[in-house]
């Protein structure tokens, strides 16, 4: 038996039988650099869709934040600290002026959670709105409307899914295509309100990446907030996996959209791999819960994880890589189409900064998503050292969402390696 | 404005309204050592009651192994990883062979989320079954079922709650109490077949805590697990407070108690104040679960939180702390029991180790609970510099819950310090 099938022998004896592995032969990593990734070999792959490392492996500011926190105090938020008010205050200035509070989760399920919690209580309505093949997290309340997930079991009654505003594969493609999305989300409202449940919250991945990196059409969200707060919801931006200047355009993705959320949930880069998450609100959506409910949230807020958060804003900001990401993933996308001259499987390239799907298909004119070769893609670009994953509802999607600090260098590798992987497939 | 007020007004801007901070005079804090915490004009105030700290405040040990960690790699769960399996392996070796599976969360909350889950996979049920007065998280599928906070609303249809087995101020107290305890237990599961909804699982804190320090008699955990068993539910021994030695007789309180849960949730003390939780589960009721689910969740059981949670059982172990629990804690009761003879308010002392409730009643012979004085107490320790907390449906137990490195020294200082602020009430 080989080191690696010992462990993954050890592993299934160990851990519930529910847990996977990536790759046909998993990886042992022991240390992180940058965008490198690197196995108990030596073995340096290159990291181009851990999104949680959002500055980088081991990036030395966050080491350092860290290792300083951890030395001096890390105790929960019934006490004074300054750490967590300098986090607050840094990260509530991304934001427009009304989304003007903040409130520390441990994980993306628990932002969520926490963003349905107060948007129940705010509107004393419970039904929610969510858009077709999403997920939203681990919990009951959420993976219950995690669309991607429910299957056969079906939404619970107080909840009703609408098409993601896909103009690729989605039921509607033309001029009108946004009118009948939003048509969705409309006769869905209606429906809650009839079921008894009334509105409570529409919530959407502000880039959807279950459902394949689907980038909704102008106008999409800001008419969806308006027709949730007519029939008296609130509208919830999970910027989980697009946010903190991944899209490259703005710092959330919602902002391009010209739509102020009534919340915006936040989690997998916020603290560079600490388990930090955020719910961030406005005001007059929590006093009323806050009037009759306390928050608290044993590890959430700890100084050690606000430390880790407060070095990713700095780091973002002084090593400008939002402008980083606009630019390499443009450089990206310009790649690809070229790769796209030579290669029928490339189907579309979509997504923007370093948020970017690579949409494969068996050829362009039936565009019919190619999940086997994506597959057999993903594997073969691991055998050349550089790292991706699949997503979508046909996991035909090939990710691209690498650390922020990805240079362009790194993207010639990624393209070179696309490139001659397709070639041998 | 004093410094501590500007503080506060900032928190108040920055942060929900539905925060809280402990004292009239919160503290602001910026170091911890072992058992003490020490505030930004350097006052040291012994700490008596956080549970998270499990081996002291800023451990060497959980330092270190943070430090490494954090600067070498801090990935998901979805490679091979050495500090996950090696942590998994201790950590089961301190359950009975039967508890096998090792699932790993960022929160208790999250831990309690996951038991559920695959409690109601496992025997296809929905019901639920909680004790009074209980807190189990702040998602939604367990704060409804949390007794301690579900008021007027009351629980869902599918969960009933019991009596906590309190031979102290429950309902039944004499000879034959513990069989009406567990005839609570056999009538709710009988209501919740009839309703059609079965017996999922019975959840219990094994020192319920919120419920004011509850010790169960012997035989309640066991008899209410065969009960729950023969009407095809499960047994889940929440354990996030009182897990870890921390009762000193035992590593995990039921294992005084002669049963075998089927599943085990941990928290608050695993991590040192690193964000880890964990639901073990009894490997046959986790298959079924994984043939048509995955698990993953991002930030849980990453490398660093890991190394931590190694780091605490290592330390727990060569510093023999369980035994000290046990010691210290015996001294300290026998120290309020001394103390009793001086104050009528002391109405009792329960629990073991350092898991200790000090009852605070007007007086011995109506027991009525102090709530007030137990609240002022509470500032007046805290002005000698000596922190603690309350806790109970009247909020009148005094927690004494230090960390496990609390000595008798540290013990006859709290011991002179509530003595003194009694006095003087």
């Amino acid at each position: 038996m080989s080191d690696i099938e010992a462990m993954i022998a050890r592993r299934n004896r160990l851990l519930g039988p529910a847990y996977r592995l990536f790759y046909d032969a998993p990886l042992h990593l022991v240390k992180g650099e940058g965008v490198w990734l690197i196995d108990a070999d030596g073995g340096r792959y290159l990291d181009t869709y851990n999104n949680v490392p959002h500055i980088g492996h081991s990036h030395p500011a966050v080491v350092a934040a860290v290792q300083s926190q951890i030395a001096d105090l890390n105790i929960h938020t019934r006490y004074l600290h300054d750490t967590i008010l300098d986090y607050a205050e840094k990260l509530l200035a991304t934001f427009e002026p009304a989304l003007d509070t903040a409130h520390f989760c441990c994980s993306g399920t628990e932002a969520n959670e926490l963003a349905l919690r107060l948007a129940r209580d705010a509107t004393g309505n419970q039904g929610v709105i969510v858009t077709e093949c999403a997920y939203h997290g681990h919990s009951q309340a959420i993976y219950e409307i995690s669309t991607r997930d429910v299957g056969a079991r079906g939404l619970p009654d107080y909840a009703i899914a609408v098409p993601a505003p896909d103009l690729l594969r989605g039921p509607h493609r033309g001029a009108d295509a946004l009118a009948h999305y939003l048509d969705h989300i409309a006769k869905a409202a209606e429906t809650l309100n009839q079921r008894g449940y009334g509105v409570a919250a529409m919530i959407v991945d502000t880039i959807q990446s279950s459902g394949g990196t689907v980038v909704p059409p102008m106008g999409y969200y800001r008419q969806a907030a308006e027709i949730i707060r007519q029939a008296g919801g609130l509208f919830i931006a999970d910027e989980v996996q697009a946010g903190f200047g991944r899209a490259g355009t703005d710092f959330w993705v919602y902002q391009g959209h010209d739509v102020v959320p009534d919340f915006v949930t936040l989690g997998k880069p916020m603290g560079n791999g600490m388990p930090l998450a955020g719910c961030i609100a406005q005001r007059a959506h929590v006093e009323g819960f806050a009037r009759s409910h306390k928050y608290f949230n044993t590890f959430a807020g700890i100084p050690v994880s606000c430390a880790a958060g407060l070095a990713v804003l700095n780091v973002l900001e002084q090593e400008n890589l939002q402008a980083n990401a606009l630019d390499v993933g443009n450089h990206l996308k310009a790649g690809v189409a070229k790769l796209a001259e030579e290669h029928d499987a490339i189907g579309d390239i979509r997504g923007s900064g370093f948020f970017i799907g690579l949409d494969l298909v068996t050829d362009r004119k039936t565009m019919n998503p190619a999940t086997a070769l994506t597959k057999s893609l993903i594997e073969a670009m691991k055998e050349r050292h550089v790292l991706s994953g699949a997503i979508g509802p046909d996991m035909n999607i090939l990710k691209i969402r690498p650390p922020m600090v990805f240079t362009r260098d790194h993207a010639d590798l990624l393209l070179e390696t696309l490139g001659a992987s397709l070639r041998a497939l």
